[in-house]
């Protein structure tokens, strides 16, 4: 631990894998573009599943589990799916000692597989809707990798429903997305925009793809998120019918949604600086670290830590109630084999939220020195107003990240007029650009020959439609059909 | 639902089969060997996870994640595993479009990818012990497969440890097994016996396999849970080392240990009977389900519906308190369109621990109808008394399921003394039997042969260590080297 990271204005790419390798978040494997998940990361990652998982269980899903397999003949059920699928699969050909009659690819995204077993499930109208989320791997080979951004295995959940109508499923995958906008501003406190996909860039199956993009510290775009309107793609594919309570038999309209161990690069991206990780306290296993400063006098290091875990207590005893309603953990670093500088060191590069010192001369003065991560300037607090000052402050720092982050987003999201203007800026500034344009495949594939950058998506209105506008396409110079897009580089 | 189950005097297995479709707990899937964990079964299994979870924490391990592929050189590099699993796996060949330089194994277990970043991460005795686990999907090709006992894929934890010593790892692992033994008789109301592994059973590559093993209803056995003492085996195959306080390199001493969805099953065998499930209420989604009763007048069912919903309320109340210290979960059963037999059919098939009725009538005279899931007995109870004692039968219901099980083990094992015994009371009353035994590779594969039953495991006494006897071989008569043995027919 302790090494050295690159400053992110020295080079934002090789900073993330020095916070991300550097904190034990993660580290890569022997297995060409897998990666471990460490214990650090891991954490993270059951934070993100204990609350998300309690907010899709509100929405009425059930959590389920499918094979891991799916033959290869299923793939090629849904014509759009499998061309989209097909190049990045990992192909299991033998097992058991022989070679398999019909091949098993490892599950890229599981509509398939899960539309098999819906058929058998759904039989009339009073089974739907029918709403199953699964927590699990997946496998997309890729060949350029980034720590929990692209992997070839990741982590994810995948949301799968069934609904009698268009309209019910439609509503159901804004829904969802509205969840994870939710998710992700009140518990990464990433900001994030909510759109739906070009035709270009949608799910490979489906009608319509909604989905949440951010934007990280280096001005880049991350989708963080997406929820797809499957509309009778999959239920056509799979015969997944049920007999309509006017007695004809009709197929499902479905919707899938899912994100992945990617949300916590993004986090990282979002908040973390120069010295390491910042976590929100929210996905913090840690929220309060004490280091007591011993000296040489061993009855007074004893009275310190006697001090350090009075405090301790106290301040875990402001847990689960007020605006934080929820557990707060403090450790408290009784390594006498450290110094308090690496100690400081350490803490920062982890992301604890508040750092708190505790030494003989703090104990006569009934204070101690707080420190909170993002901001970073010392201040003496008497200790008996430590525990009511942890309690408001572990929300304020979350809602604080957020609104940073927001502002940042705001301030580096710029309105074009021109293709010119948007090249010209795209290079000397970066960040989000928007801009009133007729969507147009072709039109998309040069913009991104030309710029890198692409169609993020086109942010919806309060009727969750594409928001028409009344100027030109910046590019075509189109009057007719222009509405708005946000176009960025992105991870 | 509600399909005829087979009793279980009948024929066992389908007796099985019929509980586990019936009550959705899984569903055969179209992929050879793999199956569907449905809602209800995931429930069980989120639960199983949340508990065991908080005791493996306990023990201060941490949760991580390793890669799903292992190159398939890492395999080989143990001997004994290789030969214990390469029968076993499933292997990709091909992936992102092309052949792999590397053919990669889908994980069995994974020892051996854990232990090539083990030996990155690991420098110093500073760095033991090291307590990593990890919640997973693992597949091992079967020939045979029953849904949650046996099952090409399967959902399970694999801990593994890194000591400096012998005596730390041998430590760790038997401490392992008793959180194991503790967690199937608290939790699942499985009792278990706590053994060793004979040579030829041992985990491959292992120097010593501890188990637990439970007695179905069939009063067949069923292997539980393992904990291993890996030695150093793995550490020498990967150069797992560590620099010791005396400054040399030595390789560390490993443990690992699991246990899987198979649990689910075998909590099924112990408990269900030819209604369907019967919960444990620790492992049930819902404690208590009330059936108003509901007659022609719709006032009459309003005011049934609101006494319903009062009783719920003043049930829940009663959660986190007392011995149960956990939350209640009640609901009503507000379907309109079924009729209460159905819905009483439908209870005792998903084992809910209890059911309640409340009808006008009932209302008069400010009573409900009482039943326990697993004594099946009718009580009209006050409406006031019912919050308590729901609050006071949880634990009662859960601990009379372990004594049950536990007494219907007692009660069909039997100790013999010969071999002409053992086979003939195998064959006329099955069940578990003890003997004085000099353990033996080629008796245990005779016995295996001739009888279909094999030693579960030597039962270990406060030393851990098999238990010594003083009477001769049950099958060679040997005097010499004998221990106390368990055999049975077994899963």
């Amino acid at each position: 631990m302790a090494e050295k990271i690159t400053p992110r204005a020295q080079d934002f790419s090789q900073w993330y894998q020095d916070v991300v390798l550097g904190s034990e978040l993660a580290d890569y494997s022997p297995v060409k573009g897998c990666m471990v998940i460490r214990p650090n990361g891991y954490a993270i990652w059951e934070a993100i599943q204990s609350d998300l998982n309690r907010r899709i269980k509100d929405q009425g899903v059930r959590n389920a589990y499918f094979p891991l397999f799916i033959p290869e003949s299923f793939i090629k059920k849904e014509a759009e799916h499998v061309e989209g699928f097909a190049p990045q699969v990992a192909v299991v050909t033998y097992a058991g000692g022989k070679e398999l009659e019909e091949k098993l690819v490892v599950r890229p995204t599981s509509e398939t597989i899960i539309n098999s077993m819906f058929s058998k499930w759904i039989q009339s109208y009073r089974d739907l809707p029918l709403l199953i989320n699964q927590w699990a791997n997946v496998v997309r080979w890729e060949m350029r990798t980034r720590l929990f951004l692209r992997t070839t295995e990741f982590l994810w959940q995948e949301g799968h429903t069934c609904h009698a109508t268009h309209d019910e499923a439609e509503q159901f995958a804004r829904r969802m997305l509205k969840v994870y906008q939710e998710f992700s501003e009140e518990t990464l406190a990433m900001p994030v925009i909510c759109g739906i996909k070009t035709e270009s860039e949608k799910f490979a199956g489906a009608l319509r793809t909604y989905c949440i993009e951010a934007m990280m510290q280096d001005k880049k775009a991350l989708q963080a998120g997406t929820s797809h309107n499957l509309s009778t793609h999959f239920a056509e594919a799979f015969e997944t019918r049920y007999l309509a309570s006017d007695g004809k038999l009709a197929s499902v309209h479905q919707t899938s949604w899912g994100v992945s161990t990617r949300l916590i690069g993004g986090m990282v991206m979002t908040h973390s600086d120069d010295k390491g990780l910042i976590l929100p306290p929210r996905l913090a296993e840690t929220h309060v670290m004490i280091i007591p400063i011993y000296g040489k006098d061993a009855a007074e290091n004893l009275r310190v830590n006697e001090h350090a875990e009075k405090l301790a207590e106290s301040i875990r005893k402001m847990g689960n109630q007020g605006p934080w309603s929820a557990p707060i953990q403090v450790r408290i670093d009784r390594d006498e084999s450290k110094k308090p500088g690496w100690k400081f060191h350490q803490v920062e590069l982890l992301g604890v939220p508040i750092r708190l010192e505790l030494g003989p001369k703090d104990l006569e003065k009934q204070q101690a020195v707080w420190l909170r991560r993002d901001i970073g300037t010392k201040e003496f607090l008497p200790l008996d107003s430590i525990p009511a000052r942890v309690a408001s402050e572990l929300p304020k720092m979350q809602s604080e990240l957020l609104e940073r982050a927001r502002a940042f987003r705001i301030q580096n999201t710029h309105s074009v007029e021109s293709y010119e203007e948007f090249k010209s800026k795209l290079e000397s500034e970066g960040g989000f650009f928007e801009a009133s344009w007729v969507p147009d495949a072709e039109v998309e594939k040069r913009i991104k020959d030309e710029t890198k950058a692409t169609v993020r998506c086109l942010p919806y209105g309060a009727d969750f439609e594409p928001q028409r506008t009344s100027t030109p396409c910046f590019i075509t110079g189109r009057r007719e059909g222009t509405v708005k897009a946000l176009f960025a580089r992105s991870y």
